[in-house]
């Protein structure tokens, strides 16, 4: 924002003075930053300056609005006058643009702007929006295999203003199958009368249009590539996946795990600009079930009244000794969903996860324990008491870890994510399982210390 | 795997029978897969692949390897038959390599490899490992302003297989201040004979060289950059920073903080690489701490035994109004810890994020504490205690979402990790609250019943 707010006065003088003189001042700032700077301005003068701008250098500011703004202005000033800045942006942000408006704004403007462009919109509109194939821009050069590095440069040139990348380019077969890629880089390094199909490597690294927008994601991690060619099962180049495009992807995939563990549904937007209301409904429903899921919780206790009502003592450790499940749990799942999260971790690990689990339980149960002995004795718990709150943490432990390290790989297997399993629900689950535990443990050692007397 | 899988019986015949023909088999072969395959070869096989390829082929393979796998290839074989392709690495990856190893081995590893390298080592280890200039490499295109576009390209075709990228070229002045930026779009774009000052961007977006690597991640993918200059507090031009090593920042701080949310110590490997005694002490101090603070809920109890004596009831809602405390705590926490992490929330904001979480806890806990309410009536409860219970709710969830909403933002100030606020530590700070105020409000309302009657 910094960039922005330096010059909006300067903007707004020149908008109601002389706009002409705009694009002068525009031209050294970034795209970011005058998207920035329109959010500054009221809707006229936003549309005044985007007015004044080429449309394809307008379309590349208005591409980096939020759907909530870019839908503001449509509505203010009407498909027509935007159709212009509509036709130039990104295929890929066109059609996201586009699906976000109401029906029959989305249809008006559909019939408005160019009809090349309208024709990609339709033909990326085929895929759902997370797959590769929706995320994909079909703006990119495709050349014969037989050019020289020469006529690659030279078409690049005469191409290149329009393709999203031309950091690669495509040798494309006269059927449209994908021969193969080379990067400007080799083709810039090659001989000047060296042949595409020998600069190029024909061992291409694809996805299919119905990839998740995540594995591709992966993928450019980790082969550190730039863009990723999307070709259908006939070989066919259908068009690119852009990095620009799969970092706000593992944004948005980030946002929505690091919800869901938190026990909120994912939301589109930032907290700031989530309204108050729609923040309440994204935590209300875990936070019901949830409530509703301890009502258990309040019913074992009223089933364990016997036991309570002998040893009253034993409702001090009760909050402790189910947190510490909860806790626990918490840890587990935490590290499991990661490892899906990241494809560290597949379902054919089970065992090992469950045998890894239950090691650890233990081992951190026993310290626990051995923490918790210490305290029962310092303060003097009457006879019993020791063994039984150590027994009831070590159980906890391990079943929390059990629970938390062998849940996601369940809900996955179930084929939901894997974070639905959130802390809080962990913790829900371990505090129910908590309380059996415990009071079993209890009525079993307190009536044998009982007996004993 | 896949790739490496398949091809890793033919890479071992060959490796027994003919190792020279070896690089025609990988030349087609990703940097990626290869260093798979290495993985799957033991060290005297792995060792022998490497020396088949050319220094800098080799060093591209090793750089993708863990420094677990590194290391034990250094220790196996030696400094002095690892030199040549240590030295071909990008600086920044030999640099982590080297300080990776222990102290005696990386001193003779440089003083092996190639002076030049050995320098440029020596000028990265400056710089913290989490920052711009301990993540940026420092081999680049640097060109003086006043070539034109055709000088240009035959100094990228003469230079650039050293570069770590090409893809923009950086015109410096003779004091070695960065003067301006021009992508290799904008070079190939260009008339031949336009000169490098017209066609680069003078209003370059630089990153200072103790910029922490979160915040230029996030100025990338704000600016869909695939690099950003570093520059020192002179304008100097000290290197570069791209977008893979980016990818693995992001991915890096995205593990720590999901870890940190779940109440683990953050780890520097994956669940699988991690042994099971490091997972333990990863675990342990957050558990060990959270038990000890859980004291303070026996405590608490048994300070209000009275109460807990006069109405036994009021122990069996104890676990769902403490965790409910906890959940909403969490939620909260969660918001705001992802709002920090992404840059969207700020500390400036703290007095809208009190109001918002105030509302939302208010309205949340409003429809808890009538389902609450429904329940209790439903068993039958003891007079006043639909009050005590629903009451205590609506408090509990009130304190929940302020110090889950606040807490964040305080470690931040103090210059903490704001995830440290972890999920399992809100619900443990919410537990000793909840007991508070559930007692407190228990013991106004039941004293009012008993004295009415």
């Amino acid at each position: 924002m910094r960039v922005a707010l330096a010059i909006v006065p300067e903007v707004r003088e020149l908008l109601h003075e002389d706009p002409s003189q705009l694009g002068e001042l525009l031209d050294e700032i970034h795209e970011e930053d005058l998207a920035d700077l329109l959010k500054l301005l009221d809707d006229e003068e936003a549309i005044t300056l985007l007015e004044q701008l080429e449309a394809h250098e307008a379309a590349d500011i208005f591409e980096r609005l939020d759907e909530q703004e870019q839908t503001e202005l449509v509505s203010q000033f009407g498909a027509e006058r935007l159709a212009p800045i509509v036709s130039e942006m990104a295929p890929d942000d066109r059609t996201d643009f586009i699906e976000s408006l109401p029906d029959e704004v989305g249809d008006r403007l559909l019939e408005t702007i160019h009809p090349e462009a309208a024709a990609e919109v339709a033909e990326l509109l085929a895929w759902p929006e997370d797959t590769a194939g929706g995320r994909m821009t079909t703006n990119l050069v495709r050349l014969s295999p037989n050019l020289t590095a020469e006529d690659v440069i030279e078409r690049i040139r005469a191409e290149g203003e329009r393709a999203e990348t031309i950091y690669y380019v495509y040798g494309v077969e006269d059927d449209d199958r994908l021969a193969g890629v080379a990067s400007l880089r080799d083709v810039i390094l090659a001989p000047r009368g060296a042949r595409l199909h020998d600069i190029m490597s024909e061992n291409v690294y694809t996805v299919a249009p119905e990839t998740d927008q995540e594995d591709v994601a992966r993928m450019l991690r980790k082969y550190d590539f730039v863009a990723m060619p999307v070709v259908d099962d006939k070989g066919r180049l259908l068009g690119l996946i852009t990095i620009d495009d799969v970092m706000d992807v593992i944004k948005e995939e980030q946002d929505e795990d690091v919800h869901r563990l938190g026990g909120i549904e994912p939301m589109e937007e930032t907290y700031f600009r989530t309204s108050f209301m729609m923040l309440v409904r994204r935590r209300a429903p875990w936070l019901v079930v949830l409530f509703i899921g301890q009502f258990l919780t309040e019913s074992a206790l009223r089933h364990y009244d016997p036991v309570l009502q002998a040893v009253t003592q034993l409702t001090y450790y009760l909050p402790l000794i189910i947190s510490t499940g909860g806790n626990s749990g918490s840890q587990s799942a935490t590290l499991i969903i990661r490892g899906l999260a990241t494809g560290e971790i597949v379902l054919g690990d089970w065992a090992r996860v469950l045998l890894r689990e239950v090691g650890q339980g233990l081992l951190l149960g026993v310290t626990l324990a051995a923490l918790a002995g210490l305290r029962v004795w310092w303060l003097g718990g009457i006879e019993g008491m020791n063994y039984t709150v150590g027994l009831a943490v070590i159980s906890v432990v391990l079943v929390g870890c059990t629970v938390g390290g062998m849940l996601p790989l369940v809900l996955r297997r179930a084929g939901l994510d894997p974070a639905t399993s959130s802390a809080p629900f962990i913790a829900t689950l371990c505090d129910v399982l908590g309380i059996v535990l415990y009071m079993t443990i209890a009525g079993f050692i307190m009536e044998a210390v009982v007996v004993r007397r």
